[in-house]
């Protein structure tokens, strides 16, 4: 939908949008499982918003395309994936609960072990343990300063992965990855592809070799290397396109940047599952669009861990049952890929969908599964198409043309 | 489909396609009925149609948009509705039988009050009779003349509302309304967005100017408001797009304008359904696709009567009864959008169809219903593609590539 048309159609009232997702929620049968998790699951709240709204398949990118969380997400927001592509580092910088603005590059630094020649001896220093991590940081901070007033901000993600963001006036991402791949290789020099990315690479040169020289005697973390330089380029928002007041709400850092990225506003950590309903009544009228995001299937997935991805989507099925008291005007349930257990990653299965609102023409389906969803009224379609279905059942779409 | 792709597959041959349009007609169920309006119509001649083609729900633009009668039409003629943009004044024009050329400008009017002052007392004029307007537009047009020999014509539609079309060379359509859309405010200057616009606004300003001095004793209706300028661009035809010569059968003048947007021949109109099908009989060797237009099942969708639609579909559902005795090569039954009875106006919802033809490979459905055809060999499909299926189902189109 070109942005012109939909602004054309867009109008705004008092009904309230839930999306909730669960990541990596399609799955395969496993083993003994001749069903998916989901089929497999007792899930009788969702089974009854299946009975009583629409069902369907959806593919995040096109068929067949394996998505990351970026692109997953961004479809579900309405974003299409294979148009805002999202960098890397970016990606990197949300997963840190990093607040990014249209003056920053980011990039994914590894702390790494160079030899007494300078070449890479492990790429990823033994993976270091995070407080050793924190603590480099903490000496780089404090030690190394760039030139022309370029501000830099230095994050800790995890075990030896850090994110670097360089701020300043006509920075560009179009730079190549100092990790050379392999051990053996000395740090490849950074090179820009245009004329603001040139202008980047010198203070990317700065901080590298204050850096090596700041780290020389550290031990096995003597070195940065970084890769997925990506410039940031302010999404349209959510209530620029839709008219969306949105709140995300996200036990993990990567999905409340992912809803940081199209302007949501963030409610702070939940640390539970009550939490995360105590935070969506209180904020219950102040929204209109809510992205509520559970992890655990995924992760549960990555782990090969069919019977405890069950267990989730019974546990996250229970959540739901309260959902009827806050009589919202359209609910979703879906996820933004699919990440079976038994391939232990994401895959590009299409991933199940309930809409559920007063104004869904039911369909013949009666339980939330995998082939139950396939023979639902939404049929198979592009995630991307999802937010307008459900803006159209909040009546919140005017007529196109006359 | 580029319409140079699509120019390489086109062939012809003898056969007949048979395009059936139930104006609106999806439903929903509403009320005691668990149904939706064809759910519950008894449709034995349709669901043998359907038993032996194949069926589908279609989208008329994408999913979750909510089509007006311009953007539902062109999608079943396979011009892609978010491409093919028509403007407000035109379908007006089309909707009073005007034949618009490439030289025109057409606009919607409303007479309107104006007070002592010059401003918008009420914005329809008490909403005069239809033979006060017509009555007042032939004053007009025995009065006003424009410059530099541009030729205008009026035409009333109903009640307060008319169309102007201006017609000349290098005219522009990019013009603001002059209805301030409140009362109270006097009414807008027309501005031009470009050269050919501003050059059009001239006699915009005669034409009104004129009215206003004509009128200014005319109570209630003393000027008029226009909205909606818009150029008439001609269209490909369906006859140099599919190489398929089209007749139009249809009660009301908004569909036989809809048929000559594209190009087809336009048969007078028919006043009763008998006399449709007599004059599908008499042109059936005159041309290779008909486009035969039911308007009842909208309009009854429109004013809520969910019972009277369902009568209007079995009244239609008989009247199909005798199109096996024409032993047309192709026949497409659907509508241009949803209309449900219980939304009272046209919605997002899919529209059911059905294809029926010698070479359609069968499906399971065996009735012609919303969740029946959900099960179809159609899928949920793009509206555009519809005129593709029946081409080919037609043995119109050749093989693309070796």
């Amino acid at each position: 939908m070109k942005p012109e048309i939909l602004k054309e159609l867009i109008t705004t009232n008092d009904s309230k949008i839930i999306f909730l997702i669960m990541d990596g929620l399609g799955g395969l049968p496993m083993g003994k499982h001749a069903d998916t998790e989901l089929e497999t699951a007792s899930t009788p709240i969702l089974d009854q918003f299946a009975t009583e709204g629409i069902c369907g398949a959806l593919d995040p990118v096109s068929p067949g395309i394996t998505p990351g969380s970026g692109p997953g997400h961004l479809a579900l927001f309405g974003y299409d994936p294979l148009e805002f592509l999202i960098g890397r580092g970016v990606l990197s910088a949300l997963g840190v609960d990093f607040t990014l603005t249209g003056r920053d590059v980011a990039a994914r630094l590894n702390f790494c072990t160079l030899d007494k020649e300078g070449k890479v001896a492990d790429r990823r220093a033994g993976r270091i343990p995070t407080e050793t991590n924190q603590r480099l940081c903490e000496k780089i901070r404090a030690n190394v300063k760039l030139s022309d007033g370029i501000e830099y901000f230095l994050e800790t993600e995890s075990e030896h992965r850090a994110v670097l963001v360089l701020r300043g006036d006509k920075l560009g991402g179009d730079i190549n990855d100092t990790d050379p791949q392999k051990i053996g290789l000395p740090p490849r020099e950074p090179v820009g592809g245009d004329e603001n990315s040139r202008r980047t690479v010198k203070y990317v040169k700065e901080f590298l070799s204050q850096v090596r020289t700041l780290l020389k005697d550290e031990h096995p973390a003597n070195m940065l290397l970084a890769r997925g330089f990506a410039r940031f380029d302010p999404l349209p928002t959510m209530e620029e396109r839709y008219g969306l007041k949105s709140l995300a709400i996200a036990q993990y850092p990567m999905y409340r940047g992912l809803g940081r990225l199209v302007g949501m506003d963030i409610a702070p950590k939940p640390p539970t599952y009550e939490a995360m309903w105590q935070t969506l009544k209180e904020n219950w009228k102040k929204y209109d669009f809510f992205f509520i995001h559970f992890k655990k299937t995924d992760s549960t997935g990555e782990d090969g861990d069919y019977e405890k991805k069950v267990h989730v989507i019974e546990e996250i099925d229970r959540w739901c049952g309260q959902l009827r008291e806050l009589n919202p005007a359209v609910l979703v349930v879906t996820g933004d890929h699919s990440t079976p257990s038994a391939l232990k990653n994401h895959s590009w299965h299409p991933v199940p969908v309930l809409l559920w609102s007063q104004y869904s023409r039911p369909d013949i389906v009666t339980r939330f599964g995998e082939r139950d969803c396939h023979k639902g009224a939404i049929g198979r379609m592009a995630t991307k198409h999802l937010i307008m279905l459900a803006l159209a059942n909040a009546l919140r779409l005017k007529k196109f043309g006359a």
